[in-house]
């Protein structure tokens, strides 16, 4: 059997459970992995993470398409933000493009030491688990949150991820955690995006602009794509 | 108004949005609150919580009666156990004990900064509600968790806490945290005790021998009574 397992934030993603043989999914929906899908979906070839905003500056100083921003805001240098919209232009296509955000990157970092690191998405999610049960592995599902917080869209999308993994017998929940996703995405399924908007009225979502991006961001499959982490660098793998 | 927020393990105590004028409600179900609960209820004049099992030994040392656990299984120095159970003898009444868990009492060193502190359960939340909502305050709920990881009983008694709080007009929910808690407590609250249970497959609960103080530790209103920290010392301030 191979766990799954889900971290609500990177800042507990010291004390997972599962500690080989295992593929991390980092998921931050709202907005670095929505947006890593559409870009792939929309023909970009490759996207370097990013942690710091040097680093992107220095790509930016090496002729690449910098996508940065910090709280929503995109960076003076960057050519875009890090809106899906910004990624599904003719001028990304078979680009490769330095990618730079406030909790996504940060979150793909930390998770270096895993077998592999996937971008999941409401976008990509029905490719993505038929991806990861072909892989027969560990899955741990790394919320990227809000400056190291808990936060409601990437956890309901780990329920919801953890949902289709069950329909493979291959898979066993093991942690509270896991448990805990799986249950607020039975809360959340009917109306993913109202659900969502409850927590519309906290400042952090209030401050992301959001506007059409927060719906499509909830769309399942608009993107079927696979994007992994090799040798530092995203492909798409389907 | 007054802010309500909830930090699902103590490793997340330092990202808290609430900065001042707040009262922080350490809830550890099993046991240690469950178990601070029921020894005010049953009589103890105070107790003493510590964190590491060299200060428990010297506290035994002293004179003083010591329950101290980790993992589970009674230290061998200590008198007892964390059980609830152990804390209704004629043993207890009117002793001062020093008590040492696994993660309680090292949730409550942490939260050693805030302007109060108070112990959370099932068994004193009407009281506890009624007590917070005259303080006036802001409330973080700190669930001590599992080894820094998320567990569901904490989580589901922070929802329902929330759940009472929110009767209240003074009190809005601060962060994602908090309306994920309600949105647990309402998939839990038909039956805890079997909403719990499904995570007691997982290693944790079975290392745990909670027999039958598991039951005891979902029973609403059995111990009128608010243990609150004060000089180092937690007593009832009911």
């Amino acid at each position: 059997m191979n766990t799954i397992e889900v971290c609500f934030t990177p800042k507990l993603y010291s004390e997972i459970v599962t500690k080989e043989n295992f593929i991390v999914v980092m998921a931050d929906i709202l907005r670095a992995s929505t947006s890593i899908c559409a870009a792939f979906e929309n023909g970009v070839e490759a996207i370097i993470p990013v942690a710091s905003l040097e680093e992107a500056k220095a790509y930016k100083d090496k002729g690449f398409l910098v996508a940065s921003e910090r709280e929503g805001i995109v960076t003076g240098f960057a050519d875009f933000g890090n809106s899906a919209f910004n990624f599904m232009t003719e001028a990304v296509k078979g680009k490769t493009i330095a990618y730079s955000t406030t909790n996504g990157t940060q979150a793909i970092e930390m998770a270096r030491n895993a077998e592999g690191l996937v971008i999941g998405a409401f976008s990509n999610i029905s490719i993505l688990s038929q991806w990861l049960i072909k892989q027969n592995c560990n899955v741990v599902i790394l919320c990227a949150g809000w400056k190291n917080k808990f936060n409601l869209e990437d956890s309901i999308f780990a329920g919801a991820l953890i949902e289709k993994l069950k329909y493979s017998p291959t898979f066993t929940i093991a942690c509270d955690a896991a448990e805990a996703a799986l249950d607020l995405w039975q809360i959340a399924k009917p109306n993913p995006l109202a659900y969502i908007q409850k927590a519309a009225h906290h400042e952090r979502l209030r401050k992301l602009n959001l506007d059409d991006v927060l719906e499509y961001s909830f769309q399942f499959d608009t993107a079927n794509v696979v994007p992994v982490l090799t040798d530092g660098v995203l492909v798409n793998s389907y």
